[in-house]
């Protein structure tokens, strides 16, 4: 399977990025072009006379399982089938990170016949906004420890800074390290590490800045440690603003590109879905909705935290909402929350698959109550899968009110999603208000306790010591307003990574939280969060290779 | 002067790159655009029908001083005059590094009238060439560290792994880390350190390379560290050159943009000028040789080791030789060498001048004997200049069997270089055999003692017990043909940084050696080598701003 990908990638003409953007009726000359099959998107693109206000549908899916459910080749096919019924359609997705490219992930950009090109490129530098933004962390880094050493006017505690360093790799040799030693010329000994570039807080800026003006202003509030009298000190206190918003000015623009049956396509962003909001850029899906009548978006890992916060921070901060919402799902992946192991998936397995339905349940019941959105499931097709286990699947989802549509868009591209399409379509044109999890007025507490219980299905959170005392600290320095980014294992609903299925009467665990005064909310740490992952034992980058003419060959 | 700089790029209409291209008969098929000012021009321009054999002009300096030279200003102020004068012209120089940007030096597309544009995107990311270099610098250092965490199969040492880590930035506090802390899944705990990415052996690979085979043959051959039992270990025993090369597979492409007067520049590659070779990309010199009649390029600091190094290694490497040599200087810095304190440079001062004009004839004697090729002094003119000074210094250089010309390129671009490029014209039509400093079958500490002597005018050289040792080493490990890379301060023709002027009867002394593989040459250390700048207390990046639209000040 990953081996074709590059392959049926490379073997596919594509169309010019400026045909792409005619689709959309957006000007060429808001272009910035790299290469013929990539540009960014100057901001004017946003502000066109021909502007519309597109129907947005979100992808999420169930808990992800070693199965794996195919989210992103979900978007990208239903781009492509809603592309087929005749609807003017765009994607919006997350730029990949080089970390997991050369780790064990591979490349993200769909895969079979529904994938977005060049892939190459998209997998490896793209249009630089990874390089950007890992620049700009990194300067305000080399700029707060410059500070220290020409004599630290600002009184900054070398112990208590809390801006890491950034690089777009998988290498935990960098995870904890001490940095100044050696020689008094070489600045001032003190403990840091390095978080891959998209877990920094840069990246969830750009994500949810509409501007320059606007990210400067959030770059601004980044707290970035506090002073030997534990007084707070900010981005803006140590003048990094400017600098680090004129490296990322052409960053912050989207970028288009297209899937393999010439469906535009906007990858921009990508923040961590754990300690951020795991989606891509508000300008990216508001260019896409300023040009496209229907615009596939997607969120990170399952319902409960991708759709959660997409929700509860990305459209409450963009003043957007999804029309509808699609929940991939696979019947190999709903098995192994019924229990069954990875090893027996292939097998027909009734009892198996309604022990781990409700798994699904539970988001489709937290996408129409909690957030009043309607939703369809999505079942990525698999050559094992049984009339029968689809039977039960469709009943049991139909009497909560949804449906269930299986689709085979890896294999078949657009036309493997029509069915799917036409669902979208039609829950788009029903009338919906949406709603939050919780209120921005809520105390934290109270913003946890309902996500847990009206998102998870839990019973309420118990506090660490320590994350109640900063949830003190965060409400004196007035962050308490904040929306909740909750940083919980992707494998439950609970925040216990085997408990599959759906848990029930637990309480979540609050280990500790920390803000992103920048990007604008409270992260709630619930267990040990992986700022910078490693590299496997082979990593994928030994089969990496570019020949002669440039083609590249291992990235899957 | 400065702040003037940024304002003359903005105000400039550009051509498109299309145009810049076609001035030189590119086919603009073999362009990959970055926007409508950049691009890559594709391998293919190398081999296109009209290859043409251009004349080199090599761009370099008398030893630099506080006072300044202006050595890029007189190459683009030198290519925007032969063009003036009608000679199909171009440009090749490196690409600015971000730490010196945001530090003290401000950018490096020249100044005045006599700059590359767009002036902002080239000083920053341009590219994306730098970050490439980084990436694949960083994924083989995870890639060592991935490889002694899953039980070091090689055997690898980890207090002798010499690859380090990169960054392009001026961050002191990453000279020297330990890393791999704080838990058994962090790695294993050592020492090591970044470098700014322009310091890595990654870029002077790129710069030698003629194509991707090429490089990644080179990149297979660096030497990353030793085992328990002292054998050597490559970057290939990691299985790394394909992924590295897969992220450079753009990055080796040179770049194409132009000057304020339109000239097509090529900007590419940049390695340190101590520890590397110093000069842009052999691809970007051979692809502007081949499409241009005369080719401008520079070499980083003096002539003794910009000039030397651009000799010895890079035309021995790429089979190429410059026609003529222009060794740029002011008589504000003459008069540096001459003894002058720096707050007295306005003022008329024949003595001082006389005093520092043998730097000057020390470095056209090498150009002329050491390398046999024709040189010309070109003064860059300041307002405080007398006719007196200048026609002292005419004297003396004509009985040396050199010209002088004053040129005037800041203030008037191209008009101001017209005798200047009058003179290079007529320098290059001289028939010329260019000699090297040392011959690749001399030992070791032959060609050292022969650059000392030839070219730096001492009496030969000390070598410590390590650096014995390490001659002893590497010539066992069969290195001892490699070309030298002198790593030496610029200020001096010695090695000691306050002997200004013309040093003579001195020894060189050497420290330490160490290989640089895959590049292809011997570094050889004569006293501590900075590879990780610092910012100064008020770094530049504090001026940088960016405004709503885009646009960007505080660049100089």
């Amino acid at each position: 399977m990953s081996k074709q990908d590059i392959e049926i990638a490379q073997s596919t003409e594509m169309l010019s990025v400026d045909e792409i953007a005619r689709k959309l009726s957006i000007d060429t000359s808001t272009l910035e072009h790299y290469g013929k099959y990539k540009a960014k998107v100057d901001f004017d693109a946003l502000h066109t006379t021909e502007k519309k206000n597109g129907k947005l549908i979100l992808v999420t899916a169930i808990n992800p399982t070693p199965a794996g459910e195919g989210k992103t080749t979900m978007s990208v096919g239903l781009g492509d089938a809603l592309q087929k019924i005749g609807k003017k359609a765009a994607i919006a997705l997350r730029e990949p990170s080089l970390g997991p490219v050369f780790g064990v992930k591979g490349g993200a950009a769909g895969g079979g016949h529904a994938q977005v090109i060049p892939m190459e490129d998209i997998n490896l530098h793209f249009t630089g906004d990874l390089h950007a933004i890992g620049a700009a962390n990194n300067l305000v880094a080399a700029m707060i420890d410059n500070h220290i050493y020409h004599g630290n006017e600002l009184d900054i505690d070398p112990r208590r800074i809390m801006w890491r360093r950034a690089m777009d790799m998988n290498d935990r040799q960098l995870r904890s390290i001490v940095s100044g030693i050696g020689a008094k010329t070489n600045g001032m000994p003190r403990e840091g590490g390095f978080d891959i570039t998209v877990a920094s807080e840069i990246m969830a800026v750009l994500c949810l800045s509409h501007s320059l003006d606007e990210m400067k202003e959030k770059l601004s509030r980044c707290l970035i440690g506090y002073t030997f009298n534990n007084e707070p000190i900010k981005l803006g206190d140590i003048n990094a603003q400017g600098a680090a918003a004129a490296l990322l000015k052409d960053a912050l623009k989207p970028n288009l590109v297209q899937t393999l049956e010439h469906t535009p396509v906007f990858i921009h962003g990508g923040p961590f879905a754990n300690i951020a909001h795991g989606c891509n850029s508000l300008l990216a899906t508001k260019t896409a909705l300023s040009h496209a009548d229907y615009v596939v978006t997607e969120a990170g890992f399952g319902a409960d935290l991708g759709a959660e916060k997409f929700i509860d921070i990305k459209c409450r901060l963009g003043n957007i909402s999804p029309d509808a919402v699609v929940i991939v799902a696979t019947l190999r992946a709903l098995k192994m929350h019924g229990g069954v192991k990875k090893t027996d998936l292939s097998k027909e397995n009734n009892e198996g698959l309604k022990a781990g339905i409700p798994n699904l349940l539970k988001h489709i019941e937290n996408i129409k109550k909690t957030f009043s959105l309607p939703a369809v499931v999505a079942i990525n097709a698999f050559p094992d899968d049984t009339q029968e286990e689809l039977d039960i699947l469709k009943e049991t989802i139909q009497a909560a009110g949804s449906r269930v549509v299986q689709s085979n868009v890896w294999a078949e591209g657009g036309n493997g999603g029509i069915e799917l399409a036409e669902e979208a379509v039609r829950l788009c044109d029903q009338d919906t208000e949406m709603t939050f999890a919780y209120e921005l007025t809520d105390s934290i507490e109270t913003k946890v306790d309902k996500i847990v219980q009206s998102v998870y299905g839990g019973r309420g959170s118990e506090w660490s010591v320590a994350a109640k005392r900063t949830a003190k600290r965060l409400t004196a320095l007035g962050y308490a307003d904040l929306p909740i980014c909750m940083a919980k294992t992707q494998y439950s609903l609970s925040d216990d990574a085997k408990a599959l299925g759906r848990p029930t009467d637990f309480l979540v665990n609050i280990r500790e939280l920390s803000v992103s005064a920048g990007a604008g909310f409270i992260v709630v740490m619930t267990g040990n969060i992986m700022r910078m992952p490693g590299l496997p034992k082979v990593p994928a980058a030994e089969q990496v290779d570019v020949d002669n003419l440039g083609k590249i060959t291992g990235l899957f």
